[in-house]
């Protein structure tokens, strides 16, 4: 058996990142910037107002002092002139600061009377002016890669910058095999179940940024599974969920292999998931995951979700993983990396009673992957564990 | 001025949950469950084995006892007869256990000769049978409202539920206004810069789970607002951006109210984001949110998801708050509630240093709001306090 790291080593060696492509600013948010981007323009490109009121000469604001307006500074609509000792230029939020200004009194500090104002007996220290460039100045950049935020596009837009280059999001095939399995809405017969298994991945998928295909499922036989293969064609990643046991009735592996698949098979020191198979198959890479529910999910977040984003430039490194003080004292591990089904509230963290990876209405209600290393100790309550938020 | 809490309260009255729609599993991730599902079977349907071995009697499972194998159960193929003392069934995981068995002897415990089984010398506890309806029955619920997660989709899949009844998607109209605004991609003059929020916000509207329309900028001049509201017909929210302060140039509140919203404007006791209008205009509810580019999209964060939450049928609730310790002594705060850009790591929290409503680059590289109350005392470094995760 090999570890969770050493097996995610192999599949990382399956996959590469895919090229970039042009996305609409519009439609790039929760996409990887690929290439680096510069700022167009300074922000903000002139010393603009921060407040509404007048702009003077900082000299002359001080308290009593009477200026004369000579003209109006709005947003879109600077002031063509310059502004001179003894002036003032009416000024609102966002319009450019007029030359020879350098202060701007708030419109709460200024009494005026036609084209006159008075300043007030207290003048707060100002300036009231965000100058240009403030924020950022041409050339400055946004790096690659980055998984783009709301507020990175509303940064980019501001950079003038209507179009980004960004992953192509990977496109995963995903087989459900077994003669057990029918589609939910189908009316299943007395030994069958329902496959749930590629609904829950293909969900997990494209949040994290894939294209998931939902494939017919394949029955235990040559030629339904080499149909589900064919029809594959294309995706950059072809998972198969079932069969990948050692069972006289898994063939996944042996079709795969004879449709040109240098197949691996993996024991992982892993709970719950243990067997894992993979491989490159033409384009494509393979991942045959195990059948059972929570197994499959579990999957999906230890191995899956680190592949699409080596895919999406984001590099080789495992599931992300937080901490949180353990509720309840717990027995020592087994010998293979446990990942025990938890809900993590107000940074604290308790693992379900039933940790079985046939329970899916158990993986519903936790919001955790709580992990214990292999040949764990005992731990007390109150000591920080680590956790995969799922 | 009044606080946050309150705004909030204003801005709850002024929308309600929205109709339930109905949609396939495959595209319900992420949408909030409008009405209670119960599984229409139970799980597994039939006791069914957790290994590959043999199905037996468990009084016949004991070391070096000789069995009869007088068939074989398989995934989707269960074993039609029943099952006597000396007798064993070949079993695979996922099979139905045969009538008469209540125990699985697991395959590695065990050597066949023809249809002769011999048991190992040690055996495992068993029974590696997994009972009917251990995973849920039928009738049990999942219980609306509930924001769809990946194993919640997994989990309806197994219940047989082709399709769920989900709160339909907000739509949001979102209006920048301003003469000083162009487009990304455009070809600002001196005076002007980029529309930077409407980008940002539709981004987070659409992480929400709203759809988000953009409309063509509006012009600092009576026409444009109109034909601005016009295009948001329709529209479950209009958000205007911009024009909500009391400079003499902004227009958006009495453009609105000649368009029949009985206008509210509210000065919210907070930093960023002070002035906020809002109202009822026809069918839609109208927000008018502060122009700088971070006050808006703090009060997206602040104001608008609780909105959207709200009308997903989510309930009444400010933005979800999480806690974190301070990596530094802060001073005492200021009479308004302040929001201040943060970075998370690791537990620890650290306030940008620059603070100014018109920094987009600091908010783009900060992953948290970090909640100060009105005048908040000193606090120490370690100390805990609120955020708001963005």
């Amino acid at each position: 058996m090999i570890s969770v790291d050493e097996a995610l080593s192999h599949l990382f060696s399956l996959v590469a990142p895919l090229e970039a492509e042009s996305a609409p600013l519009q439609d790039a948010c929760g996409r990887v910037l690929a290439e680096t981007v510069t700022a167009r323009r300074d922000q903000p490109p002139f010393s603009a107002s921060a407040m509404d009121g007048y702009a003077v000469q900082s000299s002359d604001a001080v308290p009593g002092a009477r200026l004369s307006v000579i003209g109006e500074a709005a947003a879109g609509h600077g002031f063509a002139g310059g502004l001179s000792q003894g002036q003032a230029v009416r000024i609102f939020t966002g319009a450019p600061v007029p030359d020879g200004a350098d202060r701007v009194v708030i419109q709460e500090d200024v009494a005026r009377e036609g084209n006159t104002i008075t300043l007030g007996d207290q003048l707060d220290e100002g300036p009231h002016i965000r100058r240009k460039g403030t924020d950022f100045s041409v050339g400055d950049a946004m790096k690659a890669p980055r998984r783009l935020t709301p507020s990175d596009v509303a940064l980019l837009a501001a950079m003038n910058i209507p179009r980004v280059m960004v992953a192509r999001k990977p496109v995963v095939a995903l087989i459900s095999t077994g003669d057990e399995l029918v589609m939910p809405g189908e009316d299943p017969g007395p030994d069958q179940i329902i496959a749930s298994n590629t609904f829950g991945l293909k969900a997990m998928l494209e949040e994290m940024g894939a294209t998931a295909r939902l494939l017919p499922i394949a029955r235990d036989n040559t030629a339904s599974l080499e149909t589900a293969f064919d029809l594959a064609e294309g995706a950059d990643l072809v998972v198969t969920i079932g069969g990948a046991s050692v069972g006289d009735h898994d063939m996944v592996g042996d079709v795969a292999a004879s449709l040109g698949m240098e197949r691996s098979f993996y024991k992982v020191r892993m709970r719950p998931g243990k067997p894992l198979m993979a491989g490159r198959m033409g384009q494509a890479a393979m991942v045959g995951l195990p059948g059972n529910p929570v197994s499959a999910m579990v999957c999906g977040h230890v191995f899956l979700a680190p592949m699409i984003r080596l895919m999406l430039g984001l590099g080789e490194a495992p599931a992300p993983r937080r901490s949180a003080r353990l509720a309840q004292d717990i027995d020592k591990g087994g010998p293979r990396e446990h990942y025990m089904r938890a809900t993590v509230a107000d940074g604290t963290i308790l693992a379900e009673d039933r940790q079985d990876s046939s329970l899916l209405s158990v993986l519903a209600r936790a919001n955790a992957l709580m992990i214990r290393p292999p040949d764990d100790a005992p731990r007390a309550k109150g000591e920080t564990i680590e956790y995969i938020p799922i």
